[in-house]
């Protein structure tokens, strides 16, 4: 079975070429992305065993997710759903002083009705870590009780829990997002959490090591990293505080950074243990991802370890 | 005012190259369309004074229905709204033996719920014509209601009501359909019918000519134009039946054949008032549409007039 | 009838993709731009009611540049003619040290014949604001004739009339600009002018506010909008001089950033009346242009409002 | 472990654009394609649990093979080199009066060396069916061995063995690939032949059913299927000739289409053992693939039934 | 210096995606094309040493026609100016029944105003043929003069004169056309003509062959070649006359069909001295071209031989 | 005959679109470069009379490195070969942190085997410059002997010889490098040098200017030119050195800098004689090259006197 079950939502990402805009460009680019098949995938690149579990329905667009998924080493163990819709979403790219537009058409995907029973649960009682993020309980209120009961019992069966808290504000207030995720965080063994996210959803304003300290105490996690962007990431563990900085990188597409992060962290953890080797891993990944189109890391151990050496010449 | 006023959902259309699939494709055309828009653009650049009502979605997707057919001279008159989806489908293009499959992601768009008293009820009310299909009444009921009052209404306003079956079996059962449009066919004058439709919603399996005068007696029609694909059409009047048939096509892609013959039919009646005239305008228009990428029909008088003319040379 | 009303020439643009040479590239990017259309395309898209008057051969060509504007929501009274030609531009992208090129094939274009007595004029008296800019005058001298012709029969009928010196040096020299622009500028009621065209059509070597007086005590001008690139922009008024500094941009395509100026300008002041408002509102814009692909100002209300407030984070 | 395991060169494929020469197309598009494989993708895109086996060179070149058919769910069980090269080949599609064109580049390929010893054969020895084709002992004198060793321990395991002749003239001379393939067909159980090879090759100038008569006399095969092009196949068994005729179709890329029969006759004599259906499920996938684009028949079940029912209509 | 020198005026086409419209296409791909050059283009690639002279601006457009026909080994002499413009036309493939459209935009091209005391005439002196077509005389007066100056003092210099008819209604009327080319007639010695523009321009309606004797009567050609289409062509010598039906063709672009017809039919009667061996060669490259995007037969011996010789098969 | 002769291999160059990976990416757009090529073109744009000789298989491979050198006016003189392959590299672009990538594909090139016997090198002997780098004597034993030969043999005809050292890590390994390089030097007249490979081949580690003087007193060059990067170039001769800074460039593409600069130094060279404006002349050719895609540096000489002068302005 594998070292890393992920289980969430993913959509099809639909983006006009650079300096085009939706209302007008006449062809726009297919990419799939989801914050946890994201992580499967550049956990699976960089060598970890992953599988990913969700539910989707069975017309191309979902085929195309799962053999898109497939083709990166992820194990995909999916519910087909003649239900439901493919969640997509349009990628808008800005560049200053213009933001960049994201606009999800993501209502009444399958996964929505997604329960604990008809899941592949025996491969997350069965695997190292088991990870999800917020995006999924904000969903649909099935998916916030299967999160819930998967998380639970992968705790109880001793199997890692990993959450990203991931907040969406086009998904749910933070008043709602708070109370769903505090009822879930107990049952989390390794939180993600962004500065940001940490203000906005649970009010927690003190600088990054200390909201990954008062997360720590507050919810009994065993280790909170606590990203802050440019700035970088620390992670709070019994041991104390890392403090880990980003890596420049000149940005292609920005989407994903976060889970790229999130899955090099969690890869070299599984292989080596180390909390500082698992930071440092994680910022790599991240920045060799805003280098590349898509919301998927395609990058590979030896680019990690070139980034992390300072190699990153031109050998002709 | 508007010469033609018509009334429908307009989608996005999402098309892989030639010989790509939905599953594989990195990039999708984006191409817009729906029968009652598409009839307008037709009629539009064939000279007709058009306007189309609908409701869409306050985002880019919805603003680009409106601009592309504001670009072909159609008068848009949308009801804006926050709620609901903007309704795409995807078009993956056969060829003998492997059909063309269409995927359809239209639920719960905006449009399924307009009602007569936010629609622009006064342009159909001062126009010559009204246009609508039975793809309409199939959205949703408030659209069956809607639909039902806007016929209703036009025709005691004394505006000619024009109405297409375009049964399609994704999105209706055969049954319903029967009897929901059972109900609006009453108030229609002029009826466009496929000699499929007739048969599989109606039941009606004798020749196009005798099915064109079933309806006409069923239902009280002014004109009834029974289509049969590469055969041509019938019309049937008062003063008899006229036969057309179909012009030889070089297929680039075949969608929105049905609503360039309607377009090109109500372009030429509304200024010419010939039913023969008509029924080869439409005719040469459909023939045309086929010879060109998207559901809309780009065509110009010049060329309609040199298809009827059977000049088709090229001219260095 | 509009409260804008632009009048000039539209080529089309053929753009090789970056990076890529005139010389060589295999496929060109279509565009349509005018100044006196892309400041009309910039007002619409920020609400105004515009109106775009020309004259265009009646081929794909010219159709096509009154489509594309159409899509834009400006009105457009067009006089076609089967002489002259559809002038186009090629623009051949630069970046450091390399400049980028602009050559004009715009020779015998339809509008040079364009006179007073065959455009549709009565717009333009019953219009709030009548634009045009200096590259008009600059193409035939009938266009001079005619351009002084719409000036000063605007003015008198009431309507503001506004002008953009737009000095293009392959077009004219400075010394025939001179003289024939300083005929015009008696009847403009707001002038833009660059600072670089002051001095190289008029001598005028002060600082930009210092400009706009001379400017102003010279022609009689109500409002001069002095603007110096990277410096931002200041008008000056009786009641004395506004700077406004410009936004710091991305640049994707620089072509057109004046004319979003001046359409956002006038968008917002035909609006809201403020002089610093209508000036922040063109700097915006301006910004916004240059992050897009294309000559014309593609842009919303809202994204307008959040550069000015200073909001352009991806929110996903 | 898998139903159908394959053995053999994949190589990269690259296409100049229709109408567009090798010599001067500035693009090429990329696919995969090797007989083996496109075996293997056929029959498990149908159903099949398939794997394949083959040797490739480490880089992105190597791996993007290996990932293509991890997404069509075909296991790969690889081993990687770091001498050799990955072959690749260009396609110039041709039409009427020019024919297409094959550029082969794959000389010295990583696979040229693999030997049984490092090849992963408990998979097929574990498996119901190998197969492999003439193209691979026609590859090097290692491979010719390789591939005899391995038809023999398959066949010596209780694998069925299958083999498709595969002639390519580029690769060998007709006297050669009849001296080793002489010594490889005892060991093979279900033979596919082109009418076409078996006369260039082994001199057989009967009727095809006579031919695969001869064959199966001569080298004691189960089964011998023998194509010829548009006139269809037949299979010669103990039982007797079932003849299978070929499936209309609308050609878009003809490059493997005889794989996506044997694909198609595999998937579905494993599953169903009727000699007829598999013959039959064979010729509608290989109509399928030739209208798509790429050596993959990327087909389903659904559609393969649909050409052998004779629906191919657009449902929309 | 070259066995074949050809002058006229070379164009840059733009030509939108196939099913796209020039009035909405977004991208137009770039050829290059003219009846000389693409003659000599098809003589040079069959093994021909061709020149090709001509008057260019000198900007990258221009630079772009010398570098393109250089790559296909043809030696270009050019007259550089500063003055009028680069010829472009725009052509829009049709398919049935909509016809292909071309729109000039040749006005004032800069070799409009070639004179021979400009051009490289020594090449043309020196050369065993020199070639022109009935496009250059139409362009302007001076080219007219030039058109007649140059084939006459190729003649006196004992260089093969050679003329394609090559009627084009969009520059000048048939009575213009008759009246000036007569007057070339006399000092051409191999001349080709289609027999539409026979009829349409000298009101000449035999039979093809009786066409060619009565040119040859009239006007003193050592040889006639009238070309019909589908049909082929037929060349009137004083030995008799020779026949060659056309090769079937699947149609990618027609554009340039007559003028590779006579490349071919060049290149090998000056390399064999045979009409029928010419014939042959002429229609089997007019045949390949049509296979082939753009103007130019960008063909080799090989495929020509293969065409003859019936031989078109995918070798793979 | 041509003032420049160049020597060496040139390869397709294939390379994903920005964002992209190798791995996946569906097409690829295709090159010409090698460093001997690349500063015939360079130098051939920039006025120069150059040639270029190699040996290339006859396939449209090889003819379109041809094709596309002749297009930039470079003379080719080709020896065709029936063995042997066209070599490729594949070029995956970068951004910081992650580093380009090169993988080559050149192994048996054709030109791996060519001797002097069959190259054209009376065209060397008569030439003022011949110019060959140290790529190609890494590439096979029979090339180490050529290169030898070739630059002997220009010596004694008067030739001045130009070598650029071109380090390759992926060809050779220092050491080996090294002892074949240190045999060629005394036959060169002109070095060029980059300090990174003064470094790493020949353990220079002094400053540019006197690693420069190293290699001038040790091998009797006339001009030894040390490249260092960003920080420009110095050339050192009897007279002393001359330090020339680079430009800023906006880098699009960095393959085939080092060739421009090369391309740009002789071709002023050998215009003008002067050190001081061929240091600067290639300076500014590299720096333009950066703003290109493709290895060749398709400048013209008012570029780069463009640069030279400061003037980098877009004039509409």
């Amino acid at each position: 079975m594998s070292e890393l079950v992920t289980f969430g939502e993913t959509m099809l990402r639909y983006t006009p070429p650079p300096g085009e805009r939706l209302e007008t460009a006449d062809d726009l680019s297919v990419d799939v992305g989801g914050a946890e098949s994201n992580v499967a995938v550049a956990a699976s690149r960089l060598g970890g065993d992953t599988a990913w579990l969700s539910k989707l329905v069975d017309t191309p667009l979902g085929r195309r997710i799962k053999r898109t998924l497939g083709a990166q080493g992820v194990t995909t163990d999916i519910v087909w759903s003649d239900e439901g819709r493919q969640g997509v979403y349009y990628f808008e790219p800005g560049g200053e002083p213009r933001g960049s537009d994201v606009y999800y058409d993501r209502t009444d995907a399958a996964i929505t009705t997604a329960t604990p029973a008809e899941l592949a649960t025996r491969r997350i009682d069965a695997a190292n870590c088991f990870y999800t993020s917020g995006i999924t309980p904000a969903l649909s209120e099935t998916l916030a009780d299967t999160t819930a009961t998967l998380l639970g019992n992968a705790q109880a069966a001793g199997t890692t829990t990993v959450f990203d808290v991931n907040y969406r504000s086009k998904l749910w207030s933070p008043e709602v997002a708070r109370e769903t995720l505090s009822g879930l965080l107990p049952s989390v063994d390794v939180l993600f959490v962004a500065a940001r996210d940490a203000e906005t959803v649970f009010g927690r304003t003190a600088a990054p090591q200390a909201v990954g300290q008062e997360f720590k105490e507050t919810y009994g996690h065993d280790i909170v990293v606590v990203t802050h962007g440019e700035h970088g990431a620390v992670a709070v563990t019994e041991a104390g505080a890392v403090e880990q900085p980003a890596f420049d990188a000149e940005t292609i597409d920005p989407v994903g950074t976060g889970d790229a992060f999130v899955g090099g962290f969690l890869a070299q953890y599984l292989a080596e243990g180390s909390i500082e080797g698992a930071l440092e891993y994680g910022a790599a990944t991240a920045a060799l991802k805003r280098t590349l189109d898509g919301d998927m890391a395609l990058v590979s151990p030896a680019e990690v370890a070139a980034v992390i050496g300072g190699d990153n010449g031109l050998t002709r």
